[in-house]
């Protein structure tokens, strides 16, 4: 006799596979597939029932690399309602049915998660892989497909692709007391990983004065949630910058002062000095491009002692920024790293929906829902610049 | 009849001429003169009659620069007594006689001098090339050298290597009430420059917590002003390091917690990791050396969320450090740029002389005096290691 099978429950998910080593286009290699969840869970997991999760750009570069493991089932900004609970929750306040938003998994236990930068864990990168033995996959109702095949979840502890999943609740940011109903639930969804991202870099870690001028570069859902923050300080200037027209009039519908269209300029560096504080430049280049021009642009604009804030990487090795230490020196600049937006999610997230509800952080602007089959529609609209955030629904 | 001479005062100075293109050495082209000052003062000058001047590293490495004027008097730690008032000085309370620090220059209208942080001024580089029209050569007593060739002053608006000298005002921090007699004057002749820039590198710009673990790199003047100043924060771990073993016991006699002999050692990044907060890293490293291989090792070694803050530089092209911006975001770091210690120095001189006299800036253990006459063994001595901070006696 073989060792029991365990218990499992049928559900759908997006599945990524290994992607094409030439030419990959992220998100190709995404197919929406019958999985089966292990049900079976262990000291603080959960299962919850996905009702919508955010697409984010990570979703899409952590299923194109190769040395991530395949298949895989990406997701990170889910928004759901618990399932079941595992044992020993460390929240004995969490009841099933509670709606629950979902962040990045972090240790608790290290000197940066007690100190509240959980986004600085020691076990951060945990997030990234994921781990086997919690989906496999599932003959479809046709009879296509395998059975029984690993399929890596617990992306972000997480992997909320899938309209049933299990999570760790160091993920969890209850969201009983802070939303009215599923619609709000479904509109929060980003607000773990993408938008508090963006107001996390203005508000956690740029931190500028309302005399700043502030430069924000990439106007995606992390973009302008970056310029809504700026605009929650009431910044002095603030600058939008992207390459596709589209985003120069909603990014002042959220707060810029002034926008700068890329597509059709010249000489980028001299255009943001010259838009920022008369001419001397920008204090905060909060960058979200990962893009090597317009990171050596925004370096170059800079006022003195003036702060860039990297939050988009490319991480294709070709695609390297490296500014010499000597003018950051002798320029009195700041190069600051965000992850997260250095956001502790369970206090952070109430604090961006306190905004949202003042009308501060109008996230319902920039928010396009699709449901979960449609979500090659979801990609190319994110391509396009037709979706800014693209929700996907269970 | 030609223009009448302007007045003129004869008096002594280091005059550095223009440095030997191949193999150079710093200060080799020093050498004490006599030498004319013009006297007629413009709007917020003074002429004052230096006590002692402190050698900074800077005044060697703008003197050995082919792109400086030549030939130019360096000094930019300068303590005397006021000897004329120019017109319309804006401090009234300044009178003839009065002891002075002499610090940098700065224009105190633009608006990094009006929120008090006078290091990223506008005109801060002017502080580097000097200007003409204020010292001449003289012919010496013996009838040798020439006579009434411009010699470059106003370096850091003041020229200190000289015994008399025109200095700009903003340079000025009145000492009357900081100092008790002239051996203390003498004393804190490097409170306007290097221990500034050490201990405002950690006391204004990575502000750590006495919980962090921080390293700093080159235990010279700067650096172990900046180990006493982590150690009136008290920081848990202070971390010194440097290749000359004879700094080992200083640095922890000033409050080094542990010492790093870069000298005998092969692995300098594993060290600091290992030294520090038990094998995750240090929270900050500070570093004075602005050498590459520190630098990097630094730079891996820093704890998740880590500061690097950089001080020294090489200015030669060859000796850059550039890091990648995708570590510093994945690892939420911040490389901060440290010019002066990004000091007000009418306040932070102040202050300092404060620690020093409740014996938590004990600057007088590492002070060395020199007459002027012996500046080459000075230097010798910098270079050697024998003297941590020299200081000419005019």
């Amino acid at each position: 006799m073989g060792a029991p099978t365990p218990p499992t429950e049928r559900t759908q998910a997006i599945v990524a596979t290994f992607p094409a080593k030439e030419n990959h286009t992220p998100g190709s290699n995404w197919s929406l597939q019958d999985v089966n969840v292990a049900t079976t869970l262990t000291d603080g997991e959960l299962l919850v029932e996905m009702l919508a999760t955010g697409i984010c750009h990570s979703d899409l570069s952590l299923t194109s690399s190769p040395r991530m493991p395949y298949p895989r089932i990406a997701g990170h900004e889910g928004a759901g309602h618990i399932k079941t609970l595992g044992p020993n929750m460390a929240n004995k306040e969490l009841k099933v049915g509670d709606p629950v938003l979902l962040s990045f998994m972090h240790c608790g236990k290290c000197p940066y998660c007690l100190k509240g930068r959980p986004s600085q864990c020691v076990a951060f990168m945990a997030n990234l892989p994921g781990r086997p033995g919690v989906f496999s996959s599932a003959k479809g109702e046709d009879g296509e497909g395998t059975s029984g095949e690993d399929i890596i979840g617990g992306f972000f502890g997480q992997s909320s692709f899938a309209r049933l999943s299990v999570v760790q609740e160091s993920c969890v940011v209850p969201a009983k007391d802070l939303v009215k109903d599923d619609q709000e639930l479904k509109l929060f969804s980003p607000l773990g990983c993408g938008y508090q991202t963006g107001a996390g870099a203005v508000l956690n870690i740029a931190k500028p004065s309302k005399e700043a001028s502030i430069v924000v570069a990439g106007l995606g859902g992390v973009g302008l949630a970056a310029i809504m923050a700026a605009k929650i300080v009431n910044c002095k200037e603030i600058i939008g910058l992207d390459r596709l027209p589209s985003r120069m009039q909603i990014c002042k519908d959220l707060g810029a002062t002034h926008s700068i269209d890329t597509s059709s300029i010249t000489d980028l560096s001299k255009t943001m000095k010259d838009a920022a504080n008369g001419g001397r430049g920008p204090d905060f280049f909060i960058d979200t491009t990962g893009a090597p021009a317009v990171l050596e642009a925004g370096f170059q604009a800079l006022a003195p002692g003036g702060t860039m804030v990297f939050i988009g990487a490319d991480m294709n090795p070709a695609n390297g920024w490296a500014p010499d230490y000597r003018p950051v020196m002798s320029r009195s600049l700041k190069l600051i790293g965000c992850v997260e937006g250095d956001s502790e999610p369970a206090k952070f997230v109430p604090e961006l929906v306190k905004y949202y509800r003042e009308g501060r952080f109008p996230i319902d602007k920039m928010t396009q829902y699709y449901k979960a089959a449609d979500f090659k529609t979801a990609l190319h609209d994110m391509h396009s610049g037709d979706a800014i955030k693209a929700v996907l629904e269970w």
